[in-house]
């Protein structure tokens, strides 16, 4: 069978990716716009968990396809979880709704590790089906893979659940340093095997999502993060993807999130983006930066600040516009519609101005 | 009755809050370092809800002073709840065990501004008794009068009560600014009047918690909340003492906090106070700024991030060691006392050698 794939020549998210934008097309997706906020999403998911859902190719590529009929935008994220590639690789975990992932038993000593065993791609067919699916489905429009990164991966691992300090995790980390590296080596491992069993699969593009690691300084990001993030993303780059590398109030991250092996680097809502391209030399595409928060305004407020985000981003040699963080569950679909309506309408207008 | 007053000359807080730190002596306190963490904290508390113990003089003389006795820390934090000053002023709410403040009914509209009125020092006697029987047990050592500023207390009316990402607040922000602007002139005022009561009474230094504000871009900074939390600084700067701002996440926000009208400027553990001094232009004090996540790891490293806190803030023209954020609930108050005296003992070595 032969499958069209996405070229930068015809896609303006890949063209942004590559540092190649043209000016006629400021590509834009939503972080998490695959699920909780739909209502279609909700149909389809009653009476089915969350890691039962990720595990069936038909509701995959459904869930995934979802938001690309509703809104037009420029690339689909697969629909998953951080947990599930750990879920396939052994570790015995659960998604609560209203908590989140719940790990039976944190890993937190040397001897917990032989409990995080490598990923191989043949404990996850229901992924390779479901990315030959939606590649199928979705012809010139890219699907970006989807990872969690091994430090928030290892947080929910060594915290047990969701955490507000990471005080576990940091803890393991500066006097554990073996157990931690040895840990984030295996975490590295299973994201790379399920971001590189989805590109191989068909995705033109990959996420990172290390979205807690804003709780660090720069100097442990740099020890004890950086080179596990990096072993990812350069497992993905040997297949020639662009690699959108993303995490939540990451101002002080920006340049060792990108020296990792990005080409895009998601940026919150804290810094404009033209002030990360600062920080960043002026040599990676960017993607955000709205705030979710916002996204109950009035429209006229989301307007401008959209507006804003447009313009701020023409400063980078490539911007993909995004929020600066997930679709929160109650966004009105209607207008995050708008958003899109809006970025495409007068995306390529606002970018010249700006760049006058 | 005459009270000894703390003096720069004689406390080594005061000196380097003023900038004129001598190199014989690193000050040191901890953000609620009064309270959950102690057991002789527990003790009194039992029986007694939060807002209660904080509307008794005798228990908030007591639960001040029990770090201070036990630590033998260079200042006393006054021992109160953010909320206290909106409860005093007539808003109705309580503090929830496990939960944080709960509002009854949140202030999202116009017509809700009503509900906040402005703050007497009549309606807080307690807080004038308590701090006076505090100057006078602690003879030397500094008081700090403690209070939430303007965007912080709006961010639990509005949502009313604690929030992950301030959707509600932010929206009332920038959708009504003219009723956002009202509500924080309110908390201004009432903020500013808990300040000036333990100022008059005795405190030698305030600090401003304005703990959330983080969430915020610098531009919305500078048009939200700066200018309210400057007029509350204002107020107390015309009583001659330091004043010391605070909030988590700040390194994109410290230059405005500053030119707010601080002296001293905390800092969390994201960024080295070296990096924070020169944002600031080597212009203000800086506080801070051990991750407080890091108190439960092995003792050889809590004492090697002390020490490296510790030399990084010689950089600043004076330094007050304290954490990044407040003391966790669950921390062994034996690390606290080791840090103490870490500081202490090694403090003015480290800093002279960092000088070097």
């Amino acid at each position: 069978m032969s499958v069209p794939v996405p070229s930068p020549d015809l896609s303006p998210f890949l063209a942004a990716c590559a540092r190649r934008q043209l000016d006629d097309r400021v590509p834009v997706w939503f972080m998490r716009q695959a699920g909780r906020s739909l209502p279609e999403y909700k149909r389809v998911r009653v009476g089915i968990s969350m890691l039962d859902s990720c595990a069936r190719p038909d509701l995959v590529t459904e869930i995934t396809l979802q938001p690309v009929r509703r809104y037009g935008v420029d690339a689909a994220i697969f629909y998953s979880d951080i947990m599930v590639p750990l879920k396939a690789a052994g570790v015995d975990l659960d998604i609560v709704p209203g908590t989140g992932p719940v790990i039976a038993e944190p890993i937190r000593t040397a001897s917990d590790l032989d409990r995080v065993r490598p990923l191989s791609a043949d404990q996850i067919p229901y992924v390779t089906e479901a990315v030959r699916r939606l590649v199928a489905e979705l012809g010139e429009t890219p699907l970006i893979g989807f990872a969690g990164a091994p430090f928030t991966l290892a947080s929910y691992l060594v915290e047990g659940g969701p955490s507000k300090d990471y005080a576990r995790t940091k803890a393991l980390m500066v006097s554990r340093p073996d157990v931690w590296h040895d840990l984030c080596g295996r975490l590295a491992q299973i994201s790379a095997t399920f971001l590189v069993a989805q590109v191989e699969a068909g995705a033109g593009a990959v996420q990172l999502f290390d979205s807690w690691v804003g709780s660090l300084s720069a100097a442990d990001y740099a020890t004890f993060v950086q080179p596990h993030s990096a072993s990812v993303l350069e497992a993905v780059g040997r297949l020639g993807v662009p690699r959108i590398h993303f995490g939540v109030g990451t101002g002080e991250l920006l340049r060792p999130m990108a020296a990792a092996g990005a080409d895009v680097v998601g940026v919150d809502w804290r810094i404009p983006l033209d002030e990360a391209d600062r920080r960043l030399g002026h040599r990676y595409a960017l993607q955000g930066n709205l705030d979710p928060a916002l996204l109950g305004a009035p429209w006229p407020v989301v307007a401008e600040r959209t507006r804003a985000v447009i313009a701020a981003g023409a400063a980078a040699p490539g911007h993909v516009f995004n929020l600066g963080h997930g679709v929160p569950p109650d966004t009105d679909p209607a207008v995050l519609q708008r958003v899109v309506d809006l970025v495409h309408e007068e995306g390529s207008d606002i970018r010249r101005a700006a760049r006058v």
